[in-house]
C-alpha cells in the first residue's frame, strides 16, 4: 500500500495544475498526460523509486526513463515536488530560451533527468540499454554479491505511453529485454487511447499486453476507467504500485504495467481529447479543474506550504537510503580495491593509461588487410586493457568483426547457442537484426554511465539507427559505431546493400565524429582517438575488402590520423605542392598510386589522407595550413561515396572523384572500375585541377 | 491438396540445386533459403498465385514479395521455371555486372519482380502498402463488385524470415495491417531459426504467432521438422497449402503463415547452420547433396527437359487465367467509361489535364500563411482533378495539413471514431505514429501502381524513413513526402523535434527530389511539378510558421520554382549584380529584406529562390548560367539548416548563412535571432562576401 494521507492526495492535485499552469502560461505544450499521469509520477518518485534529492547522480539510484517525453511537466513537476533543483520559476518559464524546463527533457542540462527524451520510442529502447548496463556492471565491479544485496543493483523505471508502443524501435528493443529477461526494468505503459490524432482506434487496436507477453514480459494490467464515460474513474494507487511491486518478485522477466488512464483527468470538458494532449487548456478548462479539485480557479502555480513540505519529506528518505547504501559501498571498495580503481578512473572519464600501448601495430603489407579485420584485432588487444569497453552487432559479428575474441556473450545461460557461450554477465552482445533498437541501446549503455559501448551493422544500414544516432549526438553520449562494408567495395550484394551518401548523410549529423581509415595502422590510431574522447559518438567507417598497409617508414606516421588528417605522402619538389590529394579509407591507396604516377609527370604531388573532417577541424589553423596550404588551390578528394561536403575542402578549381548514384550488384573490382573510382581517374581529376 | 506429381517433385528439388549451383558459380551469395524454401516457393508459383507468365506486368496478377530479399534465388529460380524472362544463362551469372540475377531482386531490372528488397523487414512492410493500395484501387475503379469478382481484386503474397520478424519496421506495418483487417494479404514466416550469427536463440525468442494474434491477425502453424535432429523432416506441401488457404475465408485480416523449416534442408552436413545462410556451400556439400537427391553430383545447373516442360504448364494456366479475366474487365470498362479513362490515364502516367488550372493561387499577402497551410489547402484543391492522390500522416494530419478536407478515413467502418470518418475505401491515410513503416508503405502503395500516395511527419523524423526513402529513391516509387515543421521555425519542442542537418543528408541520397517552397505560391508551383513527374520520389519541407506571400506583380513569377531556382528579385542596376543571395523557404523573406537594406548601401543585390536544388540542377546550362552568372562570386546562402552542400553554389567566395549545432527549446522568433538566421546576419554576410 501506498499510505499516502491527504496532503499527498493535495501534492498530486497540485502537480496536475501546475502541469495545466506552465502549459498554459507559455500558451503551448503537453498538459494532458502530465495531469493524469501526476498519480503516477508521484508514486514513483515517492514511494517506488530509490534515490536521493540532494545528490541527483549518486551512483545507487533507480534510473526514470520517461519515454513520453512530450510530458515533460510529469517529470518536472516531480523534480519540483521532491527538490532535485528546479523551483516555482523554473516550472513558470517551461519551454523558454534558457530555461531549465525545455520542451522535452534534456540530460546534462536539467539535473535529474537522466536522458533526453522526445522522438517516441526512444527512451523505452534506450531503458532497455540501462537495464543491460546495469546487469554488465554489476558482473564487472560486484558478480558474486547475492541479488538485491550490491551498490550497483539498481532498477529502471519507465513511462511510456501510446506512441512509444506503436513505434518499431520499441518492438525491437522490448522484443530483447524479453529475451534478456531484464528482471530490472519496469515499465508503465499509460494507456489513454489518445494521441495527436484523437482517439487511438483510428490506427491502433493491437493487444499490447498479449504482444509483450510474447516477448517473454510479465504483464499485469491496472483499469482506472470505470464506464465508458468516465463516471467512475478511480485513481487506485494502491493498485497500481501493486502492480509495479509485483514485478519485483519476477526476477527474469521485465515487468509491463499497462495502465488504462483517461487523458487530462479530471478537467470537465477536455479530459479524454486530442486536444488535452498537445495544446494549452485555456483558462476557463483550467479553472473549472480547479474548482472541481478545490483550488482557487483565480489562482495559478499554487503550491501550499504543508503540501511542499509533504512532498519534501522524500529528501530526508533519499538521504537515509543514501547513507545505507554508503556503508555497503565502503565494504564493498574495501574488499574489492582493483575494482574500485577502476571504478574510480570511468567515474573520472579518464582512458585507462594501458591505452595506447595495448593498440596493435600492423607491418607494411602491400596484399594488406580490411580495415574490419584489423578492427577486429583492435578490439581484442584491448580486452584486457579496457575492462568497461563492450559491444556486438546487429546479426553481423563475423562481417563486423566485433567481437572480441574469447569473451563470452551476455546472454541468459539458457539462451546460449553452439556459436556462442556466456552468461548474464557477458561481454559480447548480440542485438540480433534491430539496427535501430541496437543504437538506441547503446545510448542507454552510455548514459548508465559505467560502461563504454559499441554496435556494429553495414555502413548502409546506419540509415535504420539514424534516430538513435541522433539522439547520441545530442546527449554527447560515447557510443562507438562499428560499420563495416563501406562502399562499393561490399560487392555483390547490390544497391541495397552498397552506401553510397551515408559518409555525407553522416558528416551532417553535429556532433558525431566520422571516421574512415585508410589502413590497419590508422585504423588502430582511431580507435586510440575515439576511446580516449569520452564527450560524444564516433563512427568506425570501415571496409569490407583489404587494403595495403602502408609502410611507414616511407610514408607519414599513422599517429597523424589522430588529427583527422595529415601528409601521408610528402611531394617531391620543396616548396608548395602543385596538386593535393585528400583521400580517405579505402581510396587513399588509389591517391598514393595517381601521386606516384602525377609526380612521373612532373606534378609535385602530396596525399593527404583525412579519416576524420571533423577532427581535422578541431585543429589549429596553423596545423591545417600546414598539412592544406591555402596558396594551393589544385585539389582533389577521393572518397566511393557523393562528393557533397567535399567542395568546402576542394574550393573552386577542386575536383572530386566520386559517385553519385546508387550501386549495382557485381564484385567489388568491377564497380570500382565500372563507377571510375580508379587511380587513373585520380590522375586524370587531378591534372584537370591543376 | 497440391496435387503434386513426381515431376513437380523432381522441379523442386532440382530448384534447390540450382540455386547451390549458382552461389557456388559465383562463389559468394545464400543458397540456404532457397534450398528450403523451394517447396514453398514452386507452390506459390504453381498452386496459389494468379500470374500470367507471358504477361508478368498483367493488371490482374497476384503480387510477390520476397521480403528476404538475400535469397533472391528462391525467386529467380521460380521466375526461370514459369517462364517468366529469365533463362538458365542468367541464373548462371547470377551477382555478376550486368546480369538478370543481381543479388537482391530489383524491380524495373527483373520481369516478374515487384520489388526491390534486401533491408530486412522493408519488403513484408511494403506488402502491406500493396495490400492497402489493392483496397483504395478496388474503391476507385470497381466499389460495387462483389467481393472476388472484380478484375481489381487481387491478393498480395510474401515470404518472410527471421530477421523480417525482428525488424521494427514489420512490426509497425504487421500492426496497422491487422488494424486494416487486410483480408487480401497473406504472408509466410519462413521459421527457420537461422541468421547470420547462427541459431537465432541467441537473439530472438519471442513467440511470433501470438504477437501477430495480438496484431489481429489469422495465424496457422505448419512445421515440417521432425525430431531435433530433422531425421523425420516432412516438406507437407498440402499441409502448407492448406494453411496458405485458410486465409482465403478469412476476409478481414491478414494471414500469417509460421512455416517452421530447416535451412539449406537436405544438405548432408551444412543444413541448419548459420554457413548455409550467407555462404557457398562448396562442390562436395553440393555433390552430397545431388546424391541424396537423385541426381549427378559431377553436373551442374542440370534442368530435365521433362521437369521444365511441366513447370511452364503454368504458362498455359496463367494464359487461360488472363483470358477470362479479360472477359470481366471488358464488361468492367463498357460499364464504366468515366473509370476506364481514368484509369487508361493512370496506366500512361499522365498527370491529369486539369491539374494546373486546379491549383490554386494565393494573395500576395506580408502577414502570409504557413506554406504547410498553404499545401493543405493545394491537396484539397486537387482531391476531384486527381483521383489517384491520396494519402495521410503518422498521427500528425492536423500538424502537416495532409488531410483533403471531406474526404472520407481509409479504415474499417467499425473503427472509425468521433474525429475520424470513412471506410475501407475511404481515401485519408491514418499511419498513426509509424514512420518508417509509413515510408515502406507508400513505397507499396506506389508499387501497386494505381494510386499516387503521399504521407506526412515532422521533418526531424525524416530520420526514421530513411531507410524507406532510400528504397524509394533506388525503386524510382513516386511518392511525396510531406515534411513539415522544417527548421528551428518549429519552436518550444526544442533539439529533439527541430531539423538541423535534415535538408543537408536529405539532398544526399541519390534521385530524392527534397522541395522546400518560399510561399505558398511556390508551394502550389511545387506541388504541381512532383505530380507531374511519376519517375521518383519527392520531398516537400514545409514551414510551420507564417511566412509572408509574394507579390508577384513586384517580384518574379512562382512558376520559376519549377525550374528549382529562379530570379526573385532583380538587382537594381544593369549588367551582373555584385552579389546574389540564394536562399530557400522560410528563409526567402529575410534575403528580400536583406538585398533592400543591401541595394540601399549601393551594393546591387539579386536574390535567387531556390526550392530544389535537384531540379535546378536539371535545367540548362544557360538557364543556370542566367539566375547565378558565373562571372558573379560574391554569394551568400540562406537556409535554417547546417551549410553542407551549399559550397557547391555559393563559391569560395561565398558566405552561409546557417546553422551548424542542434536547437533549443524557445518560441521561433526567439531562435531565428538568437542562432543569427536574420535580415542582419544576411546583410553582413553579404557585405562579407562582396
Amino acid at each position: 500500500k501506498a499510505g499516502w494521507n491527504d496532503l499527498d492526495i493535495r501534492a498530486v492535485d497540485t502537480a496536475r495544475l501546475l502541469a495545466a499552469d506552465a502549459v498554459q502560461k507559455v500558451g503551448n505544450g503537453h498538459p494532458g498526460t502530465a495531469m493524469s499521469l501526476a498519480p503516477l509520477a508521484y508514486l514513483l518518485y515517492q514511494n517506488v523509486m530509490t534515490h536521493d534529492p540532494s545528490d541527483p547522480a549518486w551512483l545507487g539510484r533507480d534510473r526514470f526513463v520517461l519515454s513520453c517525453g512530450h510530458s515533460s511537466l510529469t517529470q518536472y513537476v516531480q523534480l519540483y515536488l521532491s527538490g532535485i533543483g528546479l523551483g516555482l520559476d523554473d516550472l513558470k518559464s517551461l519551454r523558454t530560451w534558457g530555461s531549465q524546463t525545455p520542451g522535452h527533457p534534456e540530460v546534462h542540462h536539467t539535473k535529474g533527468v537522466e536522458i533526453t527524451t522526445g522522438p517516441l520510442g526512444s527512451g523505452l529502447a534506450s531503458a532497455v540499454g540501462m537495464a543491460m548496463a546495469q546487469r554488465r556492471q554489476r558482473g564487472l565491479f560486484d558478480p558474486d554479491a547475492k541479488p538485491g544485496t550490491s551498490p550497483f543493483d539498481h532498477h529502471v523505471y519507465v513511462i511510456a505511453s501510446d506512441g512509444d508502443m506503436q513505434e518499431g524501435v520499441t518492438h525491437e528493443a522490448c522484443a530483447l529485454a524479453g529475451h534478456q529477461e531484464l528482471g530490472n526494468l519496469t515499465v508503465v505503459y499509460d494507456a489513454n487511447q489518445i494521441s495527436i490524432e484523437d482517439d487511438t482506434d483510428i490506427a491502433f487496436s493491437e493487444d499490447v499486453a498479449a504482444r509483450f507477453e510474447a516477448y517473454g514480459w510479465h504483464v499485469v494490467e491496472v483499469d482506472w476507467r470505470g464506464d465508458a464515460d468516465g463516471d467512475e474513474y478511480v485513481e487506485d494507487v494502491d493498485a497500481l504500485l501493486a502492480a509495479i511491486r509485483s514485478g519485483d518478485k519476477v526476477r527474469d522477466r521485465p515487468t509491463l504495467v499497462v495502465l488504462h488512464t483517461i487523458i487530462a483527468w479530471p478537467a470537465p470538458t477536455k479530459q479524454n481529447t486530442g486536444k488535452a494532449h498537445g495544446s494549452a487548456l485555456g483558462d476557463e478548462e483550467i479553472g473549472g479543474t480547479k474548482e472541481l479539485l478545490g483550488f482557487d480557479p483565480k489562482k495559478s502555480f499554487v503550491v501550499e506550504p504543508a503540501v511542499l513540505k509533504r512532498a519534501r519529506e522524500v529528501v530526508k528518505r533519499g538521504k537515509a537510503a543514501h547513507k545505507e547504501w554508503d556503508k555497503g559501498f565502503k565494504a564493498w571498495r574495501k574488499a574489492n580495491p582493483d575494482r574500485a580503481a577502476l571504478l574510480d578512473r570511468i567515474l573520472e572519464g579518464r582512458a585507462p593509461e594501458g591505452l595506447s600501448k595495448a593498440l596493435p601495430t600492423f607491418p607494411a603489407d602491400a596484399k594488406g588487410l580490411a580495415t574490419r579485420a584489423a578492427s577486429g584485432k583492435i578490439l581484442t588487444a584491448l580486452a584486457d586493457v579496457m575492462p568497461e569497453l563492450w559491444g556486438g552487432s546487429a546479426d553481423l559479428a563475423e562481417s563486423n568483426n566485433t567481437t572480441m575474441e574469447g569473451e563470452p556473450s551476455f546472454i541468459p545461460s539458457s539462451k546460449q547457442t553452439n556459436a556462442w557461450k556466456g552468461g548474464p554477465y557477458g561481454r559480447t552482445l548480440h542485438f540480433g537484426i534491430r539496427e535501430n533498437g541496437m543504437g538506441m541501446i547503446l545510448n542507454g549503455i552510455a548514459l548508465e554511465g559505467l560502461t563504454r559501448p559499441y554496435g556494429g551493422t553495414f555502413l548502409v544500414f546506419s540509415d535504420y539507427m539514424r534516430p538513435a544516432v541522433r539522439l547520441a549526438s545530442i546527449q554527447q553520449a560515447p557510443v562507438t559505431y562499428v560499420w563495416t562494408h563501406d562502399s562499393i567495395g561490399l560487392g555483390e550484394d547490390g544497391p541495397t546493400h552498397q552506401p553510397i551518401e551515408h559518409l555525407a548523410a553522416l558528416r551532417a549529423i553535429p556532433g558525431l565524429d566520422v571516421v574512415r581509415p585508410a589502413d590497419a595502422n590508422e585504423t588502430a590510431v582511431a580507435w586510440g582517438q575515439i576511446l580516449t574522447n569520452s564527450h560524444g559518438p564516433a563512427a568506425m567507417c570501415l571496409t569490407r575488402q583489404n587494403v595495403p598497409t602502408f609502410d611507414r617508414s616511407t610514408y607519414g606516421k599513422a599517429a597523424g590520423a589522430a588529427k583527422g588528417g595529415y601528409v601521408l605522402v610528402q611531394e617531391s619538389r620543396a616548396g608548395d605542392p602543385d596538386l593535393i590529394l585528400v583521400a580517405t579509407g579505402s581510396e587513399v591507396h588509389l591517391a598514393v598510386e595517381a601521386a606516384e604516377k602525377l609526380e612521373k609527370a612532373k606534378i609535385s604531388t602530396r596525399v593527404v589522407s583525412m579519416p576524420c573532417i571533423e577532427w581535422f577541424a578541431r585543429q589549429t589553423k596553423g596545423y591545417r595550413e600546414k598539412v592544406l596550404p591555402s596558396a594551393v588551390r589544385a585539389r582533389v578528394s577521393v572518397e566511393a561515396g557523393i562528393s557533397m561536403g567535399w567542395r568546402d575542402i576542394v574550393g573552386d578549381a577542386g575536383r572530386s572523384v566520386s559517385i553519385e548514384h546508387f550501386g549495382a550488384s557485381a564484385d567489388a573490382a568491377t564497380l570500382f572500375r565500372e563507377f571510375g573510382i580508379t587511380t587513373d581517374a585520380v590522375v586524370r581529376a587531378g591534372k584537370d585541377s591543376v
